[in-house]
C-alpha cells in the first residue's frame, strides 16, 4: 500500500529529486509531480524519471496531492508558502527540507495559519555540494539523520507520516526543538561553511593567488571542498539563521584571539596540548561514525 | 648505477620512510641506514624493510652515508644538526622535509657553517594527517611538488642531488626563496590547520559538544580532517613559522570581520556575490589539478 498516493516536490535539485527516487525506489509513492521556479530543470527531472509530470501552477501541482517536500533554498520558502497556501487541499501533508528552521517555521506561521495541523518541519542532513537533478541518486538518505521540528500545532498523523517518508528514504529521525536545531547547525555547518568561503575569497583576492593555490595541497583541498557549495543556498541559510550564526562566529573569533596570543607568546607547549585535545576529539567522532 | 650509495634517514616516519622506499623502488639506493629518537620506530622500519640498518648514534649512521634526509618535527632540526656536524664526512649531502624554512635555514648556519656546500633545504608537499612507518609507502611523492629553497653558500652539485633523489621519488620540483616559502605554505597550509584545530577545540570544549558532534556531517569531516594531524609537528610548524602565520592569521581575521558586517548589516546580495567568488576561484583549482 502507497504511504504516498501522489507526492509533489517542489525544487527538483539533489534534496528533492533525491527524495523523489528514495521513495520510489522503495514503492511507498504513488505518483510525482514536480513544481519549481526553472521549467529546464524540472523538465530534466521528467527525463531522467524522477518525477512524472511538471506542474506549471500550484492548483496543477497540489491536484490530488496528498504530500509536499519543499525542496528550495531557505530564502524562497515565504514566496512558495504564500503561493500554495490558497490552493492546499485538508488533509495534504507538507514538510520542507530546509537547513534552518527558526524562518522556515515562521513562513509557515505567516501564511499556512489555516494549515498548521499538517505542516510539519524538517531538514535532512545530507552533503549538498554538489546540486541539481542530476546530482541526484536514491540512497542520498540511506543512514543520514533527519531532524523533524514538530510544532505544537502538528497533527500526530502528520508528524508520523513525515517521519515515515523520511524513513522510507532510508534516514535515521531525530526530533529537537527549532531554536536547538539552528543553534547545533550553526555551530557544525553553517560556520564552517562561511569559514571556507571566507578563506578561499581572503587569497583568490590576492596579488599572487595563482602562487598560493598552485602550491596548496590535500589539506587545503579538503578544508575548503565546501567552499564549493551553492552561494545561493548559503546566503539564504546564512541570512536566515544569522542570529546564531553570529554567536558561532563570534566564539570562534574568541578561539582565534586565544590561538594568536599563545603564538604571540610563543607557548608552544600550550598550542599543542590545544592541538592534542582537538585531535582526540576529532578522532573520537570520527571513529564513532564512518567519518574518517 | 645508484645515485645514492648509502643513505641515512633521520626520523623513520610517514615522510622518511616513504622516501627510502620510493628510492629503494626506484633502485637509486644502495643501503639505508636508520636514526631517531624512538628505536622501536626504527626497529619496526627494519621489520618493513624500509631501513636495512638502524644506528645507535651519529658516528654509526654517517659512516659511509653520502646522502642524509632528516625528516623530523622541525623543532627537532636545531639539536639534530647540532648532533651530526662533528661526524659529517665531507662531500655527505644532507637535506631535510621541514614544512617552515627559515627556521631549519638559522639552524643550519648555526651548526653546519663548515659544510654549507652540501646542506640543501627541501619540502615534500605531501599530506600528512597520518603518521608513522607504518603509513609510509613509495608512491607517496608521485607527482606532488618538492619545494627546494638552495642557500647561496650550496655546492651546484649537491642541489643537483637532491633535485635527483626527490625526482626518483616521482616528485615535481620547485625553487623558492626560503621567505617565500614560508609566506606561501603559511596562506595555504599552516592557517588552514590552525583554523581547523581551532574548531574543534572551540566544539570539544562545550556544555554540548556530544550533541554538536553527533549532528557534524560530511562537510565537517572534511573541514576539520586537517584537526586530526600530528599535535608535536603543527607546533613546531606553528611556532617556527610564527612571523607568517600571524600575518595571514590577521588577514583571515580582517576577512572575518567583514563577513561579520555583511551578516550584521543582512547584506545577503554581498555574501552572496562573495560566496560565488570564493565557489568559482575553488572550482577552477579544482579543475586543474586532483583536487576535487
Amino acid at each position: 500500500m502507497a504511504l504516498i498516493r501522489q507526492l509533489a516536490v517542489c525544487g527538483v535539485g539533489l534534496i528533492g529529486g533525491s527524495f523523489a527516487l528514495a521513495l520510489r525506489q522503495a514503492g511507498v509513492v504513488g505518483s510525482i509531480v514536480g513544481i519549481g521556479r526553472s521549467v529546464a530543470a524540472l523538465e530534466r527531472a521528467r527525463e531522467l524519471g524522477v518525477i512524472d509530470r511538471v506542474a506549471e501552477d500550484w492548483p496543477s501541482a497540489l491536484d490530488g496531492t496528498d504530500f509536499v517536500l519543499v525542496a528550495a533554498p531557505v530564502g524562497q520558502m515565504n514566496a512558495i508558502f504564500a503561493a500554495m497556501a490558497p490552493h492546499l487541499r485538508p488533509g495534504t501533508v507538507v514538510t520542507d527540507a530546509g537547513s534552518t528552521k527558526k524562518d522556515v517555521i515562521e513562513a509557515m506561521y505567516r501564511h499556512l495559519g489555516h494549515h498548521l495541523g499538517e505542516a510539519v518541519p524538517s531538514h535532512p542532513i545530507a552533503g549538498a555540494e554538489k546540486s541539481g537533478v542530476d546530482a541526484a541518486f536514491p540512497t542520498l538518505y540511506q543512514g543520514r539523520k533527519v531532524v523533524v521540528t514538530p510544532l505544537p500545532e502538528n497533527a500526530v498523523a502528520a508528524v508520523a507520516q513525515v517521519r515515515a517518508a523520511w524513513a522510507a528514504c532510508g534516514a535515521v529521525l531525530e526530533e529537537m526543538t527549532p531554536q536547538e536545531h539552528d543553534r547545533v547547525f550553526a555551530a557544525v555547518s553553517h560556520l564552517p561553511h562561511l569559514l571556507a568561503f571566507g578563506l578561499v575569497h581572503d587569497l583568490a583576492g590576492r596579488a599572487n593567488s595563482k602562487q598560493l593555490f598552485s602550491f596548496a595541497a590535500s589539506g587545503f583541498r579538503d578544508f575548503t571542498r565546501i567552499a564549493g557549495s551553492h552561494p545561493e543556498m548559503w546566503r539564504d541559510i546564512c541570512m536566515a539563521n544569522r542570529q546564531a550564526l553570529l554567536g558561532e562566529l563570534d566564539a570562534y573569533l574568541a578561539e582565534l584571539a586565544y590561538l594568536r596570543a599563545l603564538l604571540m607568546a610563543g607557548k608552544g607547549d600550550d598550542l599543542e596540548a590545544l592541538f592534542q585535545t582537538a585531535r582526540e576529539a576529532r578522532n573520537a567522532w570520527a571513529r564513532q561514525g564512518q567519518n574518517a
